[in-house]
């Protein structure tokens, strides 16, 4: 194990404990829905999203223990957006992480509220973390630049593009659009939001929101990639879902090997700004490493 | 028209022009997403969240003017609130104020995404306004205390209980608190929020909160026996729809006759509340009315 890999694993074992402390309990009323939360947000997650949270955070000067519960809610969207659009009216999706989905497990209307209350349980975290008179400011700047990321013009408007390019012909400015808001608006609130919390210039938290946008749309590449050429087990979903659903995905658009060559050249580009952000090398770029490389 | 209908149609017509304000063109990218969301906001809802937020703001010695676009985000959770209600896997509702539900309009992925959508805009309003940076601590505290009102232990919570209570046996208890929970909660937000922007201190905006609860109580009796006793005309929606769904309701448990002398016990209570909350006659008193004797 790397360095990086031992700390992407110290990472999750703090955000799921926090996790776990911040939501309610499956013997709370009403039980079957916490119990449902659980399952979906207990379900074998990478936590990138709150793990750049801490890791911009830090880069950007800042603290990334006074950050770990207000992360956790980038975590809660993430989980909420992917119940949603397993639906049988979006990408009716019965496996996730190899694991039957929400509405498989449960039944499609606890899915439909199950994300809806992750999703409000993350503004409800983000209003009240981090704690402290001084953070207040920073709180309700931080409610704004999420919602702002994920919803009509951000994450929720790819979605509905991704949905109506399904089946249309392949089309190279409606990929970067769909994939620059589908996936690049939330990991780009990530590296955000740990730059807010550490207190940098409007100009400086610009650009590690930037470099999470690009972040998100080299993970997305990677994600394309992987369903041509991984395996259900590798996958923990069933492989070549896109193409046999006509999504719009890169293969689709620029074949297979044009892809992986867009992939390594994002890749570097990055690199080269993760050791800007960072003034030298540090987890930020080895996290372009990790995401370039994943094998899921 | 009384002086309490004619400050209503004001209250209307201001809110409807704050939100046309906030709410993105139908122009804007994603166009069918945005024309969803304004076919949804601007479908003759009554407002009435939004103006208890002006109203308890004013009451408790606030300037009304400056939480106007905040008390937007009522209006947006609530229309949310609605279309994911009546979709298929919900109460699968067809007519929604007279018009086409949302997913009937549209279908049914947009109709989800439509909700989410509207959900995440009341947070990126929240955290908006009121501007300037004497507000930025309600800002942070208006995000949590609505989201902890309306997520799983709260507004989401209720609907998961009333799904679940559906065809079940009539229960005083559950009725109970599926009713706080449904309706009680947004509606104790609009006051609470209402308080908390006029700077009270926590105790005064419990009491204005809890007066909240228990005014959407009442409207949730008067819905109750609406659908009873309403027509379609009257109502924008079928009658009876409730007792042919077999849905848990004042009727169901107490009969007509005692929903009705309930309602007007709650009615009597919630007027003597508000007089001490505004220190006389007042528009919240004159809103605890127009609620028990409204006729849709």
């Amino acid at each position: 194990m790397s360095a990086f890999e031992a700390l992407l694993a110290e990472e999750r074992r703090v955000i799921d404990a926090a996790l776990d402390r911040l939501l309610p309990s499956a013997e709370a009323w009403p039980e079957r829905l916490h119990e449902a939360m659980r399952y979906a947000v207990f379900g074998g997650g990478k936590r990138v999203r709150p793990i750049l949270v801490r890791l911009a955070c830090r880069a950007a000067g800042g603290d990334a223990d006074a950050v770990l519960e207000a992360a956790c809610a980038l975590e809660l969207v993430h989980t909420y957006s992917l119940i949603h659009d397993d639906l049988p009216a979006l990408d009716n999706d019965t496996l996730r992480r190899g694991r039957p989905t929400v509405h498989v497990a449960f039944d499609e209307a606890l899915a439909i509220l199950v994300g809806d209350a992750l999703l409000t349980e993350a503004f409800a975290v983000l209003g009240r973390y981090p704690e402290g008179r001084a953070f207040a400011p920073r709180r309700a700047e931080a409610c704004r630049l999420l919602a702002e990321a994920i919803g009509s013009r951000g994450m929720v408007g790819g979605q509905v593009e991704d949905l109506e390019a399904t089946g249309a012909a392949p089309d190279r400015v409606r990929l970067d659009r769909v994939h620059r808001a589908k996936t690049g608006a939330l990991i780009g609130a990530a590296t955000g939001l740990g730059a807010l919390y550490a207190g940098v210039t409007a100009s400086q938290g610009a650009s590690f929101a930037a470099f999470g946008s690009r972040l998100g749309l080299l993970f997305q590449v990677a994600d394309d990639i992987l369903d041509v050429t991984g395996s259900a087990a590798s996958l923990g979903k069933s492989p070549g879902k896109d193409a046999s659903a006509g999504k719009l995905t890169y293969p689709a658009v620029f074949g297979l090997a044009e892809s992986r060559a867009r992939l390594a050249e994002l890749a570097d580009a990055l690199a080269h700004e993760a050791r800007a952000l960072e003034g030298g090398e540090g987890p930020l770029g080895a996290m372009v490493g990790y995401v370039a490389r994943r094998d899921r």
